[in-house]
């Protein structure tokens, strides 16, 4: 969102889609932890609302009183000048607060909020912002999460039912559809190189790690016009991809033999073929419909495989620059990647892995205080994903927008997208 | 229980309290596993249901229809002659079934018991009184296992209110209560040994480790008239008991360095002195009440600081046999060991343990099939506990019973009593 | 060997054995440790040499001084009261001191210690004696060792050349034979039971886990009058025993799932039938032999299999007292299993596993000061073996030997015999 | 080296060199590996034959027979394409072959290889400058790694004796020396940025890695004139650096906690200051000296504190490429860093961490076959250091070499440079 909009309006927007992405779990899937990087969904309702508690109430409002002592040692995530926290994999092991606490606990301070952006301190709506773009990004890790809690339960439970039924269809929440068909034709978008500007200007919002602007050298590439596609994948499937070491980094191919890799991550082999688990249950793959939940091993073999290789951030951001993003829940109603379109590029179906390694850009100054920690501290071991995916809220993203997440990294909505040297 | 009861009853009853314990708690709370040993009070609610259902009523019914094709496989705990099941570390990764589903899963069962039961088959009697006994003993659990999920919370929530207050106070519910006090004076009860028989007899029931009853030889010993109570425990603690190498087993030294033990567990040091966690929340420790929570290797370090031992479970049964069992929560009310009376043994506070290994007795027969795992498989590496604990349903214990955890377990409500040679 | 003998000639004898099974072995072999429970073979040689100067010298003699100021921390196995040590993991981790240093080391010490018994004082005798039976322990730990040393390595090399072979045959070495046979029929020996005593009486030399003799009851018994040979396990194997469930124990089957047993340690399969490693290589399994290097685990389960069940050990004591044990490598001069013999109980080959914990007899005493961690500190999570193997130094053992292993120790000579009750 | 020098000559020389690395090491110390990432001494000596016998001989001479059937398994580092091989974290297990069968291993492809080389056909002489300078890698590799193996050793043992001692100075081997100095003020070089060109042109050997040469744009940047010393860490230790979360990375906080650091590897507290372990031995801390063996994480934390930040490795390569490097312990003859001169930017003394991750050049093509898994497999999750080290040898580094380690690696010769932005 951008600053000159109705501040209170977004904020009541972003808040309330919170909720409604909660609404259909009941407060046992709420609490359940499946894996250390997954937080329950109570936990991010309860974190997102700490957010403004901390760094706009407690910051800006002299008079606030917070709602919990405790919940300032509870919620904080990783905020090391804030002070000492619950244990990230811990999360899981909290059955209190409840879900109707937690409810109660953002009804506070969201009246608070209210009260001060009524007039907002200097500051304090820079801080808001940040806030609403923070809790977008936790509803995305919360439809990747309850996915992945979903997703260990031998009943193989949906998040909602599939679209064109009545049950689950709520008002305000996205609904969900999906119908096997063909890929379109993979097709190259051809790029001149030379030297080019990357990276946010000063002007909106942006997150510290998309700043500041500045000029690469690219030589002459080609990008795909879609992502790869599970017909595609298939094809690597079938002609051995996971039983080729050649094809991987050393690390991947020692993953693959750890943890028994044969397909994505959510895929079941069925007869006939493959399933593949989604937010509204298990069905077949859809050949048409971009491959999604992927480490960067796999997608760097793929490529290999493939005879091309992942694009830079810059490159990727050279082309997509120009197009706009077709990402966001809310807008579709989707919750799962759509079959790429046709005669257009587009991104926001699925998080694109990058070659290029998470880093800072050259001149990069993290925020002041414990909002400088939001990403400059995690600048290592991870590499850049580019575009947006069916689970990132509407409007949130941009062609500058850098994700992060460890190369070894699946449950989020990760796919690729092709590049190539001219020959 | 006794098969000379009326069935349907005792089944109503034993049935009933185990909805009563779950009831003070929300559906978050019933769906934590705060460790591998611990199972989510849901779990419990669902696995005693699931015992009736597979031996049971699949057993001697044979127009019974399971309530769910797959709650066999989610709520078998162990036994591999019914088929393979869902790991014991990841039961707390289930969210669904909800509290809801499973409250409909035990009034389904328990119809159809209740049907079974009017007329029982051969074999169907005797099976439900296992399956009555197997559901107290989960009883226990389920409030150790809650006591334990509670525990981790940072919040310290009390499962109940403590007594005297109305909140909390449900009918049919047990309360509590705790004030300070001195421990009695310890006292000795002599036994002269001989030949004496231990075991049960082919009378009543009794699990099948407690038969069958045999001879052994005893030399003249002497058994504390009271387990080792809390003031006992400060003593050794003061005098460097978790700092002193020569007090204790090899692996239990061990355990010390790595866990970082110097106390048992629940116990937390305040100011003054210690608090100690309890199912109606944290208070101080009282010094007159029985000490609690101890792993095998702790009771073992204490008893050779006391300049005694641990007794035998010939032993002790030698000398409990004459005395009746004080525990059950139902009837005096209270989940949290009482102060330890005058002038009579007793035993029903705590669990306590024995210097013996849990091994059969000689020509021990586990019972046929499935059932034959009850107990059997488990006859290595744990320790004989004797007794019962205030978490223990009344009428469940007596002075053959054997009660079994590994020596490294504090999470039971375990404690120990001293023996000693005659000099 | 009992304190009547010549000291000073026993001492040297004893040592002597120890250089000796050390000389085969380069600089290499002796510095490899190939898990944890392994320990390197010159750590051995220093450790059993610095149990002669801690005790015997440092006690006895005030005018000894040591021969390396860091040797104590090197060497110290596991008594605390001596003081800190180096961690038993990272024995192998050790290049220093090498091979040359620790023979030079053994050669001080028994300067020292021959001085000493020209003329011992009080208790020295006793000490001394102690340290003989502890080097004797350590001499076959060093061959159990190397034999784990050298059969983690690909090129599966021998300790020893195979017997009537030139190489390898160095005076006072074993040598070392093996041929395939038939198993003798198996037989049962009867005994009425009773009361019956066991345990060291107070003459001569015995470990303090062997005392006090004391009185037991014993249903009637058989016993089986030769252990489980290699053709009855291979029944065993090819009947399916270890992919069938409900004849282990729960934490046996949980082993066999985790380490993917399906054969005694050292089996491997080969065409036809089965590879065994010795210490003289690797060569086919001989039915005839003592089965031997099986976990607590995987004897239970065959005499589950076979009808019958493992011996106590007082009812192993009761039978064995009558006979003369038949191992010791150094006479016979053999290093594996022979066949058992006809017409005759006898023990000696293989370690018996026994239905007995290992826990202390009534009345039981360590020794003073740190000596008394010699034995009683290990008395938890352990089952009793009796008998004696093919790696037991002759004269070593006696009827009321306890030795000890957890359940899931595989890499002692470890085989079994079994009992059965009276139909 | 370069093609054109004398080859036969140059394979001598290089392989002596090796030799006379591991002449002051006996068996034991050949033998032991102390953590995964360390190789025994005797696995160099082996491999790096291996290396010529695999890709040399069995390459390019087809009469050649193989020393031993089952090198090619136990010596096989990581070539998927050549086969199965030996887990490398059991590398510390093989006590066979011993070091005298490896010299003679070493011997017999001597042999092949100076016959081989004496008219080398098409591609062997590539081949065999590339095993070279893997050796070379491998002569560092082995200094490192039996510094490691020493510096476990509770005796503290020296590798050789200090520079001066008659003890130790081998005709052909390094000497080493050290005495605490002043650290010579730190000064900053100035860049103008622009557009660079970097990595290795066509000509000569280089590593595929530094390949294509390629143009990139750099900001105006100033590059400190030496590395960082002792001095400037002991500020940075004195100023609470292993204690301020907001001086590190995420990762780098965790692995303080974790491991404890509070200083760099190898140093120790000591009355006063501190000292530090070394290829001779322990001595104090030379502030004058560059500080070494430290993590990516240490080095990122020192740059934050400083104010300062780490150069990437093309700005590195921008200034260093109008210097020679000063590296190689054959010339200068020392083993440890030397402190930094006076008036000249110098690199050689310690591998200096760049914000670089290891990641591919644009059009970057590994090598065919297996030799491509020399470098590309690796390209994620390391970072890469530019400079070369007091254990580099002579000769074998250049600007453009890029070394890579992942960023919690500390047992190589790690140190750091700092940039900065010009204000």
């Amino acid at each position: 969102m951008d600053p000159g909009s109705d501040l209170p309006e977004e904020y009541a927007r972003v808040r309330a889609l919170t909720e409604a992405l909660a609404e259909p779990l009941s407060a046992e899937d709420q609490t359940v932890q499946s894996m250390p990087d997954v937080s329950p969904t109570k936990w991010h309702r309860a974190h997102t609302t700490w957010f403004f508690e901390e760094f706009l109430l407690a910051g800006e409002d002299r008079d606030y009183r917070p709602f919990h002592p405790d919940f300032r040692y509870l919620f904080n995530s990783y905020y090391e000048a804030v002070g000492p926290r619950h244990a990230r994999t811990e999360r899981g092991l909290l059955s209190r607060p409840g879900v109707a606490e937690i409810a109660g606990y953002r009804a506070y301070v969201d009246e608070a909020v209210n009260e001060l952006l009524a007039c907002p301190p200097e500051r304090g709506a820079e801080v808001a912002i940040l806030g609403l773009n923070h809790e977008q990004q936790h509803q995305e890790l919360l439809l990747m999460d309850i996915k992945h809690v979903l997703s260990v339960n031998p009943l193989r439970p949906a998040y909602l039912s599939p679209a064109g039924t009545t049950e689950g269809a709520r008002p305000g929440m996205p609904t969900v559809s999906g119908s096997a068909s063909e890929p379109v034709e993979a097709q190259w978008l051809e790029h001149t190189g030379g030297i080019i500007e990357v990276g946010a200007g000063s002007e909106g919002f942006a997150f510290d790690n998309e700043r500041p602007r500045h000029p690469v050298i690219l030589a002459p590439f080609e990008l795909a016009a879609r992502p790869v596609c599970c017909g595609d994948w298939l094809a690597f499937v079938h002609d051995g991809g996971y039983r080729r070491p050649e094809l991987w980094l050393s690390e991947g191919w020692a993953a693959v033999g750890r943890e028994g890799w044969t397909a994505p991550l959510y895929w079941a082999e069925a007869e006939p073929g493959w399933d593949i688990f989604t937010l509204t249950g298990p069905r077949p793959v859809d050949p048409a419909e971009p491959v999604c939940h992927l480490s960067y091993y796999e997608a760097d073999a793929f490529a290999r495989w493939a005879g091309a290789r992942l694009p830079t951030e810059e490159e990727w951001e050279a082309v997509a620059v120009s197009y706009r993003p077709e990402c966001g829940f809310l807008d579709p109603g989707v919750l799962h990647p759509r079959p790429a379109g046709t005669g257009a590029i587009f991104f926001g179906q699925v998080w694109e892995w990058t070659a290029s390694a998470y880093l800072p850009y050259p001149r990069f100054r993290p925020g002041p205080g414990a909002i400088g920690e939001y990403n400059g501290k995690f600048m290592i071991n991870q590499q850049v994903l580019r575009g947006g995916s069916c689970a990132t809220p509407s409007g949130h993203v941009r062609a500058t927008y850098r994700n992060f997440f460890p190369p070894a990294a699946r449950w989020p909505f990760t796919g690729l997208r092709l590049a190539r040297d001219p020959s």
